[in-house]
């Protein structure tokens, strides 16, 4: 597909009005314009082709969405509303009208569900297929939740099951899943985990408005990573309890069947992008139920903060081990 | 280079502070605020090697710069004010440390010169060395110049010699140039515009300042094709002198020597990165005035615009050659 054609297309496919947008895809640069008392949000991911994403198994349509849905969450992750988005593409050439259609498909649709604008973006011919997706969103000024906010005696908490999305990956990859196998996925939960994440948005709002999260921020790279971040920018240190990580029930039967430890999934497995955060001390009771009445999203209290630096896994009573950043290692 | 000590290396050469900057580097997004009365203008570009660039001939310092150049000159065709930007590489391995540190002195060599803070990115190991980059910028709110105001009767000028960058080009490719020639060219201005562009962003916001410009854009695929975005968007036709059409005596010399057409390069050479911009009637002279008053830098006046549509370039008395879009085609 000619450039032309695809930012035709593009144009076709996507809304292009929005109240803050003043100059859409057409000029040297998209304009728009702020809401008083408002931030702005900014987040960029890059993804290539078997680095990040295997064709195979990815479809267009699902590829479209998920490059966006994994930025959709970076705003979510700090209470923001999305507005506006950027596309560049790095596109092969054995890559066809019918592909790129279904990928702009995909895109759209999730433009379209969280109310985004696409105002700009770039193509290129090239051999590896990349997207490089920037999303601006705002905040009103100051509430933006950062990962620095944490205290000891928070509690950790994350909204779903984790290690879903990394064994959907598994199946995909050693169990040869391919996109024909879309009906007859005996996992069908893992395997739209890793094909089609939902970024949660709202959540991240209503998690804000209550007033009692301390630090977010969204689970991409396994829970273990990610708690670090928050404990390494808030100067604390977190512990999981080990029998309190919530898990699919297909994840602990794939596990059964494979002779897996569903742990390892659940603390390094990355891609879940579900909402991890803390909760001031004593708060927990209110914030559980103002989530109850206003989303409809199950919460998992998975540990708390401590003094100190680091992240462990509480095993059993006194035992320890150390997570912080990756895999799990012996440490008392 | 680990992507960890890549984000610390950028961390330690650049500047983190910005009156408008609230979080920078380091959370799950960036995040910034307004000022009353401004608007934001975003501009991304994806640059891909051997597609964009060769790394035989362009240094890392100076690629480092372009890669950013480009982007400005985006910002500076609109008259705003670069302010914030995102840097996403794909990096090959076979790209060292020492290479790496140097393309992020280039590129915080620039952000240092136009008083750019770099908000976020990603790094990703690949294949095929790629850079992925988006500005913001500011402008008084509803003061942009877009490429939609041109009316008949109007003066069409270039802020520099036309066709340099593309000669350079032609330079280090046939004449097979290194990055290790760089004395010894004999071609150091065409080298210098293929390598190392400037981006005209205070030309730009003088020339908006004057109130005589109607439309503006940077030439970055050659003037027929770019002034044949500001007709098809201001919905009229454009002329071009044939004998107006500035050219550096280092492009002359080029062509005289190796029997090439210098107008093929000026009007169809991309990425000269100099503005474009048409001038009310009648406002010619008091406009070259203010900018001569107020920068120093050469225009020159090379057409005007007139009812229809296309781009035409008269090379004679009644005698004009449609050159709309692209390369030039004899039609009357």
């Amino acid at each position: 597909m000619h450039e032309r054609d695809l930012i035709d297309l593009i144009q076709a496919k996507t809304v292009r009005k929005h109240n803050q947008l003043l100059q859409g895809i057409g000029d040297d640069c998209g304009i728009f314009t702020s809401l008083p008392g408002t931030d702005w949000l900014i987040t960029t991911d890059m993804l290539v082709e078997d680095v990040h994403f295997n064709t195979k198994w990815h479809s267009p349509f699902l590829l479209g969405r998920k490059s966006l849905a994994v930025n959709l969450s970076d705003i979510a992750a700090m209470a923001g509303s999305p507005k506006f988005v950027l596309l560049s593409l790095v596109i092969p050439k054995r890559y066809d009208n019918s592909w790129l259609t279904a990928y702009i498909e995909g895109f759209t649709s999730l433009l379209d569900e969280y109310n985004c604008v696409l105002i700009g973006g770039d193509t290129v011919s090239g051999e590896r297929l990349t997207f490089s997706i920037t999303v601006l969103g705002t905040a009103i000024h100051n509430t933006a939740v950062c990962r620095t906010g944490a205290s000891p005696g928070d509690s950790v908490y994350v909204a779903g099951h984790l290690g879903s999305a990394a064994a959907g990956l598994y199946v995909c990859k050693e169990q040869n899943y391919t996109i024909s196998d879309t009906e007859g996925s005996k996992w069908p939960e893992l395997i739209r985990c890793h094909l089609d994440p939902i970024p949660q948005v709202r959540l991240g709002q209503q998690l804000n408005k209550t007033g009692f999260i301390t630090a977010m921020q969204d689970i991409s790279d396994g829970v273990a990573t990610d708690l670090s971040h928050i404990c390494q920018k808030s100067g604390v240190a977190g512990v999981l309890w080990g029998d309190q990580i919530p898990g699919h029930p297909e994840l602990y039967e794939l596990c059964r069947q494979n002779n897996l430890e569903p742990l390892d999934f659940q603390l390094r497995g990355g891609e879940d992008y579900l909402l991890l955060f803390t909760v001031r001390r004593g708060c927990e009771k209110d914030l559980e139920k103002c989530i109850a009445d206003s989303c409809n999203t199950a919460l998992f209290r998975i540990g708390t903060i401590e003094e100190g630096r680091g992240v462990v896994l509480q095993t059993g009573p006194g035992e320890r081990i150390s997570i912080a950043y990756q895999g799990y290692e012996h440490t008392t």
